[in-house]
């Protein structure tokens, strides 16, 4: 065993990143190539890893904060530690998430087609989160991000968490088993829990049938979390007010989807963690690790292989 | 002098409307005819307002948060207090402006036009407010208001006041004598000052030029704040990122305007405040002056004809 004090020698990989290199360093961490490291800080998908890996390897840092893929490939062993970028994305995904639940409340995507100022058809639709009830399905840390936003907004939160222990800051905590009440007892929705196989379809017809006219869904997660199909007939009927979906099922969403056209339907491609923050976040979660590994503390965003995240 | 306990007699005018007169009288006052009235509580704009105040109305309450009209008009005397809405509509505007910045930012609209999944071509393109400086060039109770937001999504704020004196929650704020030294000196900009002579084209050619070809320029207050032409010409060169206006000058903005059809400018028809939250927002603002006012309380939101707002 090494001493606490020891440095963590880290193999970084499949390729050389400067700014990843400068952060593991930088957090008290040695390069080191595989065959001569402790831990592994993987930038790429599960395909290029090395299925080999040296039982020398005690922690593996993954750079993506769903993990379906490596769970499904199997790679996650229960030898060592593994983490992934779990909430290091969060603050840029709740930006996104705010942004796409206020354009969808404040009809922007209409008044961006416009091309005269129509201010007389607008102006009585543009709604607003003052005074509203936002449920934030899945209030990981995404959710604990968003909540800040929505709160400057004027608006209370409902949170529901696998666990239901409150969380700071909302009004209300459910545990996931209780998640059928909130359709019912929420203004808007925004959809951030892990894709598992316990949530796969959990916005479905009927979530969207006990919810208002007005309502929201913003799906920041995964695209299975919802009834793709039921949301499209729950936009085109009125049921609720629109959608804004930044992943889809199936994603890519086919060309001539309903989507595309549907009024009150936004979607943006998977970028609410775009490619200009990823390496600079990524850093600084990796830093934190290092430094938490370094200490002999426990590491952050722990997969869980049993749990599915 | 009516006693300090005494109910205010307050004339609700030009027409009744219910949700307002229950605000007035469930803060202590009375409505009364303008003969036998102490306040007016107007809801309309200048041109209907009785010229012949009778000297015993001693406060009249306004229904907008900018009072330019009636100031040009030479309503507002000097005989008796006057208030305008401003800061009623604070948290609806700032919710209108984080909006805003995060399209422009994010590159919504580009988006929005979509109807393919174009994520390798969006996704490098989307930025963060994460890390950014935010300038708030009149930092009232809009900007205010909208610093939470700021805050939740990792943003520094470099307020620009009247006077100075440092606004909760900036990292710096600076007197209205030196906002030529922001235009150089954060990554975006909210243009949230009342319309004065001396505020007129106080974003111009020379500010944009100062700014970072990623720099966007969010504008509701008051179109004439900004150069139109200029903010065009900046917007269509690449000198900033773009522009997103609900305030236009001129105001409606024309058709075949040019900044209907460029790229990086959002333009939203003055619906920052919409009428949907008006009147809910409004009774509360009176509801509280109404109160101050029983108590013999300063009021909030009074307007100094000399100041312009």
């Amino acid at each position: 065993m090494r001493s606490l004090v020891a440095p963590v020698r880290i193999h970084l990989g499949p390729t050389h990143n400067a700014e990843l290199a400068d952060a593991i360093t930088g957090a008290g961490g040695v390069l080191a190539p595989l065959d001569d490291a402790d831990a592994v800080v993987w930038t790429a998908g599960p395909d290029s890893f090395p299925r080999d890996l040296p039982d020398s390897i005690r922690w593996v840092q993954l750079s993506s904060a769903g993990v379906e893929s490596w769970l499904d490939a199997g790679i996650v062993d229960e030898k060592r530690t593994w983490t992934s970028a779990a909430g290091a994305y969060s603050r840029t995904v709740a930006q996104h998430t705010i942004m796409l639940l206020l354009a969808g409340v404040r009809h922007l995507p209409e008044q961006l087609k416009a091309d005269s100022w129509r201010k007389d058809e607008f102006d009585p639709r543009v709604g607003t989160l003052d005074g509203s009830t936002v449920a934030i399905v899945g209030c990981g840390g995404i959710g604990r991000a968003l909540i800040p936003f929505l709160h400057a907004a004027g608006a209370k939160v409902l949170a529901v968490t696998r666990s239901g222990v409150p969380v700071d800051g909302a009004a209300l905590t459910l545990p996931a088993d209780r998640v059928d009440e909130v359709w019912s007892n929420a203004d808007h929705f925004v959809i951030a829990a892990p894709a598992t196989s316990e949530t796969a379809h959990l916005v479905d017809a009927s979530a969207f049938a006990r919810m208002k006219p007005s309502s929201w869904v913003v799906n920041v997660a995964r695209g299975a979390l919802v009834d793709t199909d039921a949301a499209v007939d729950a936009v085109k009927n009125g049921v609720i007010g629109g959608v804004a979906f930044d992943v889809t099922d199936p994603e890519p969403l086919p060309d001539q989807h309903p989507l595309w056209s549907l009024e009150n339907a936004i979607i943006t491609p998977h970028v609410a963690n775009p490619a200009s923050g990823l390496s600079t976040a990524l850093a600084a979660h990796i830093a934190r690790n290092v430094e938490l590994r370094c200490a002999g503390s426990e590491l952050v965003a722990k997969i869980d292989p049993n749990r599915g995240y």
